[in-house]
């Protein structure tokens, strides 16, 4: 195997960049590593009109010019979008986010009845224009039971809506993956830390909050399944979730939900690939299947790699990262 | 229903009351609250010897002297106690505790290989001598399992020392409450925090450090079988597992497993009891219990309380205490 790899076309097809100064710290890590990334919603405000849309997109750009990077655009769905509204926004996102509401950060707001006649209405429109469902596929229930409660939404949209492409977004569990099989408009996001961790690394020894996120680490068959799904199955695309949170939100009493990935996420996946001996189906993790999915046609970049190990450092802009402090045998050259 | 209950000698049958400036920070929690405290020998150096034992039990006598209290002491297990050293120290102790390596504060010096020969013929000695053995029943398995899985260990050994008294101490689980049933030698601790917090408490929305503890608080069909048990069944007894952690430890990054609930404990039990209309079997599982499982003769002393709210201060001498800035409605006078 040589030791030297590229990535064609990286895409990150979840995450948080966040707004103002996180924003300005953490958008770069996807910029510089990525053609291109799925930038979801959930703002203090979130997004649901044209304008925020078009003023949150306008400032990622002027932040990220001359990166070579796409930012791709997401609304936050309420169940009063109008026809009129959604054609006139179409061409200016890929997909419009579901959040349960409450279910995660700046979620408040989000749907409370998946299956009331108005949101029957905004689901229609979306399938007759084209415009992907992205989900964060939780219940309000037990925490290690939201996402396997959440799959009958799925089934129920899946099979309403045969013409809908539906993204479950950040998968964390064995039943999410085979549900995959299911139905032929149905794809999946995985994270990188969901591939490397469990219930135990946040919860089992000490309580580590900076590998507290929401959907919450699982059991070691969940991620196993995952992983087999990683190397495997070209209905699922990496999506990192990375979703950074100031340091005073992290270790605190009442600690935020998130991990914060951006930066190291190519590395680490290039070195979990090469572990399973499937570097050479990490670009279709990376890149491939997500321009399939979603029918993309992003900006040629390639990532370079060598395999020569780095440290990584405990922050980035002073937010605390996933793997701080761990060697990575691959470094971006 | 009166508005005045008297606690008759109550009991917390499972406390750490830590060393140095810890132990005078909260031993007078329990010595005021409390006729008398099995007092867990996991120290920085666990409690392994007579002399240590001794000085551990005269160190907590002079500080609570006047407070007509009683310190039930353990000792750590280890493999390799002779009964020679059995027998010279069993009128000082009243139980041995189990540690199995390296699962919880100070326990890393804990018991490798439970069913080894040596291990058999402490278990004979203890049995002999009429010790009780105390056990934090957890496996080193995936944190929501550890309980489950350490079951096979009770069965084992109930079975094969059918005299010797077996503590499953501060049992977490639906199972653990149904395995109560299947030996005559075998009963249980509970603490406060486990009648009311489940995993959902702790990570649920957010990390809550104050409320992580192990075992981790499980399911609400775990946490409703305890309240059921505690209410009800003769074979468990009040143990709060109290175990304080200086806030440094637990507002980090990697917080420490425990809770504080020394201070409050027993108005809060009376507010559950209450609110369960069994305030007549508080007394069985705050005293009753535990006297005829251990065969007891406790000083007595009676705790009175009126049904009158009180504001629980966030911390007791630096410490979170459990329940923080909550109300309770019942109050010692």
């Amino acid at each position: 195997m040589s030791d030297f790899i590229t990535i064609n076309t990286p895409l990150d097809m979840h995450v948080h960049l966040r707004e103002k100064d996180m924003l300005k710290k953490v958008v770069k890590y996807t910029s510089t590593n990525f053609a291109g990334a799925l930038v979801m919603p959930n703002l203090v405000s979130p997004i649901t009109t044209k304008e925020a849309l078009m003023n949150y997109k306008n400032e990622i750009m002027k932040l990220t010019k001359g990166d070579n990077f796409e930012p791709y655009m997401t609304l936050f769905l309420r169940d009063d979008y109008s026809r009129e509204f959604l054609e006139e926004v179409k061409d200016d996102i890929l997909a419009i986010k579901l959040y349960p509401a409450g279910i995660t950060t700046n979620s408040e707001n989000g749907a409370k009845d998946l299956r009331s006649d108005k949101m029957m209405k905004v689901f229609t429109t979306m399938s007759d224009l084209g415009i992907t469902l992205s989900v964060h596929g939780e219940s309000n229930g037990f925490v290690m039971d939201r996402e396997k409660e959440f799959l009958d939404f799925f089934d129920f949209c899946a099979k309403k809506f045969p013409k809908l492409k539906i993204i479950m977004e950040h998968i964390t569990t064995k039943d999410s993956v085979d549900f995959l099989n299911k139905y032929d408009n149905v794809f999946a996001t995985i994270t990188l830390h969901h591939l490397l961790i469990t219930l135990d690394d946040v919860a089992g020894d000490m309580l580590r909050p900076h590998l507290f996120c929401k959907p919450i680490a699982k059991r070691y068959e969940d991620r196993d399944a995952l992983l087999e799904a990683s190397l495997n199955n070209k209905k699922v695309m990496f999506g990192s979730d990375s979703a950074p949170h100031p340091i005073h939100k992290k270790e605190a009493c009442g600690c935020a939900a998130g991990v914060f990935s951006s930066p190291i996420a190519i590395p680490k996946l290039t070195q979990i690939f090469d572990e399973n001996n499937k570097l050479d189906s990490l670009n279709d993790f990376i890149s491939l299947n997500a321009k399939k999915i979603y029918n993309l046609n992003p900006i040629e970049k390639k990532i370079n790699l060598q395999k020569k190990a780095f440290i990584v450092p405990n922050k980035y802009d002073d937010v605390v990262v996933f793997c701080a402090n761990e060697e990575i045998p691959w470094s971006i050259i």
